[in-house]
C-alpha cells in the first residue's frame, strides 16, 4: 500500500507517523511560569539527540485550542525544564497530566503528585519518577504548529534501584513505557541483546 | 542519586541518556550518493516531531574516526532519504548495518537486502521493511558533533498485513524493535490501552 503525504489529512498522516514510529519514549515535562505556576505533561515526540553536549529534544504541539501549551510557554518564558521518565509505576498519573485542561492548571495538584526541588533549576522534579533530567533550554524550533525544545541537560536524578554501577540504567528495573498510537502503551517486559558487528570481522 | 552533567564525561552521559530515554524507535535510513552508491544504517535518536507538514527527525552522529557518517554527507548532498522502520523480522540485518564500514560501503549489498525503488526520491527503500517512508531534507541542525536531518515524508510505503482500516498500524502484527542502551533491544509483546482523560469529567 502506497500514499502520496499530499493525499492525506493533517490527521491521518498523524495516525501513520504515531503508529509506525514506535515505540517512542515519553517526556513527562515539569515547568514553572513566571508567576511560579507549576505545569506538567507528557510528550511522546521526544527523544535524546546528542551526548556531548548532552541534549534531549521535545516536540510540544498546539493545545486543541489553537493556543500554545503552557510547556512551550513556560520553558521559553523562564528557559528551564525538567523531563522525568516514564515508567509503569507512574504510567496512570502520566495519562491523567494529558488532560487539555485550562492554561494556568497545576497537573501535581490536580493528579496528586509531589512537586520535588530541583538542584540547579526552578522547576521541580516529579519525586515519583525514578529518573529525572533537569535542563535549560538551549535553543527552540518551530515546524509547523509544534515548537521543538532542546534541552541541555545540567543535573540528573537516578534512583538507586534503576542505577547499575558505571552509569548504566537497569532497563527491567526501570520497566519503562512506550508510546505507539492512540491510546495504546507498551511495556518492556523482556530484553535481548545483539553484539554490535565489528568491521573486519 | 544525583549527578552534575559538568563532573561526567561524554562516554558516560552516553550511557546514562540512552539507559533512561527508553524505549527508542529505530530509524533504518536509505541513502544514495551523488555518484548514485547506496548506503544503509540505523539511528536511535530518532522520532517523529509533526504531522502537519508530517516531519521526521534523526540526529547522525560522527563516524568513530571523526568523519562526517555517508547518511549525513549524501542526505546533504542529495536533499533525499528514506526511513525504514525496524521490525523483529529485521532485526538482525539493521543491526549487521551498524557496522563502521569504510567511507562508500554499500551496506544493502553487505548484509544482502533488497534495494526496492522509492517512487519519489532516488535512494532506495529497504523491500525487507514493512513501513518506509520517502523524505526530502527540510533543514539540518548541529548539535555538538551531531547533524540532525529533519525529513519531510513526501511519500509512504505501508505493508498490507500492518495496516488497519482508516490509517492505522496494527502495533502487534508491525512487531516494532525499541532501542534500549548497550546491545539491548525490546520487543513490542503485549499492548495494553489507557483512555485519554477529558476535563471536566
Amino acid at each position: 500500500m502506497e500514499f502520496s503525504a499530499s493525499d492525506l489529512s493533517a490527521t491521518e498522516l498523524y495516525k501513520l507517523l504515531t503508529g509506525a514510529v514506535v515505540p517512542r519514549p515519553i517526556a513527562w515535562v515539569s515547568t514553572r511560569s513566571e508567576t511560579g505556576g507549576l505545569n506538567l505533561a507528557p510528550f511522546s515526540f521526544f527523544n535524546a539527540v546528542c551526548a556531548d553536549p548532552p541534549t534531549l529534544m521535545v516536540s510540544v504541539g498546539s493545545r486543541d485550542d489553537g493556543r500554545p501549551k503552557d510547556t512551550a510557554l513556560n520553558a521559553r518564558a523562564t528557559g528551564q525544564f525538567v523531563i522525568n521518565v516514564t515508567t509503569e509505576e507512574v504510567v496512570e498519573a502520566m495519562n491523567a497530566t494529558a488532560v487539555d485542561a485550562p492554561p494556568g492548571e497545576d497537573e501535581f495538584r490536580l493528579v496528586g503528585l509531589t512537586p520535588a526541588p530541583s538542584s540547579v533549576v526552578a522547576p521541580p522534579r516529579v519525586a515519583e519518577s525514578p529518573v529525572s533530567f533537569e535542563c535549560r533550554l538551549a535553543q527552540t524550533l518551530s515546524i509547523g504548529p509544534n515548537t521543538l525544545l532542546f534541552g541541555e541537560v545540567l543535573h540528573l536524578h537516578v534512583r538507586d534501584d534503576v542505577y547499575l554501577p558505571h552509569h548504566k540504567i537497569d532497563a527491567l528495573a526501570l520497566r519503562p513505557v512506550g508510546r505507539l498510537s492512540g491510546p495504546q502503551y507498551a511495556r518492556v517486559q523482556e530484553v535481548f541483546s545483539i553484539a554490535r558487528p565489528k568491521w573486519g570481522d
